[in-house]
């Protein structure tokens, strides 16, 4: 038996991931709207879904394994808390300077023009609900990853090829 | 009168833009929509009319001003061509490899492992619709002229603090 069999999320991934034992975008997004994931939420787009998983597909199949599966999961869980601290009147959005917060509640330190940007990019009439807050999570998580690899001093600069930085930036 | 008064897109452009005189990505998406740009291809999504006005969007506003707006037509236009060149088959999507001649022929020279990157991110069931391509085209123009700006030696070689490099990534 293989060494996830005892695991009790074994069985459901696999039931997801059918014959060729991966989870693609598709399968992805069937799975987090048939399981209610996203609750009263509006359910995850499927862009949403191909980036959580280029998030964190290192070997760039388009497709995961059993183990990224559950980092993904840990991560949801986590986003989803968070987005509920800050969703106070449970509107299914949060404001823009809640969102402040919870960029900050993250660990991330980003400039006030930075946070404009991402504001900009993530609301819609000037709230950002869950699918698009993921999504934001999603490519900030991702995007700090890739910075800090190549942050060997950690002074906070990396140097990039161009088609290094292509890689990085248009996978998710 | 203003200067812009003479120019035949002048009318089109207030009609479209409204009070505040400029453009926001929903006055984007309807506009598009109703001009019947994407033709027999499905219509543009919220989420890359977003990204169109952040590629140009200098000041940071989310919305778009008149020469911006004429600057995105003409790019839009151009990948309509370019898109429509390779669509062989008149189905409105493009197949990855055709995907590839297309970035070359836009004059972007990415490795092969980019491309995989590129086409596993805006492919949906193998193929790259038009609202897709358009993003990626989008994405691929923004994140080149952001690096060239960076690329002072034009060496090929960049260096980003973290938070610009956020701002540039996140900003589409």
């Amino acid at each position: 038996a293989s060494p996830a069999a005892n695991d009790p999320m074994w069985g459901y991934f696999t039931a997801i991931a059918g014959q060729d034992g991966e989870v693609d975008a598709d399968e992805l997004q069937r799975c987090l709207t048939q399981s209610g994931f996203s609750g009263n939420y509006t359910p995850f787009s499927l862009d949403t879904c191909r980036i959580m998983i280029a998030m964190l597909d290192r070997d760039y199949t388009g497709k995961m394994g059993f183990n990224e599966f559950k980092e993904l999961f840990a991560a949801l869980n986590g986003w989803k808390q968070n987005f509920m601290m800050f969703d106070h009147d449970r509107s299914g959005t949060v404001e823009p300077h809640e969102m402040n917060q919870a960029i900050n509640a993250m660990g991330y330190r980003v400039s006030p023009n930075a946070l404009n940007i991402i504001i900009k990019r993530y609301s819609k009439g000037g709230r950002i609900c869950f699918d698009d807050y993921v999504a934001c999570c999603v490519k900030l998580r991702s995007l700090t990853d890739h910075f800090k690899r190549r942050d060997t001093m950690q002074q906070g600069t990396a140097t990039f090829q161009y088609d290094d930085f292509i890689q990085c930036a248009m996978s998710i």
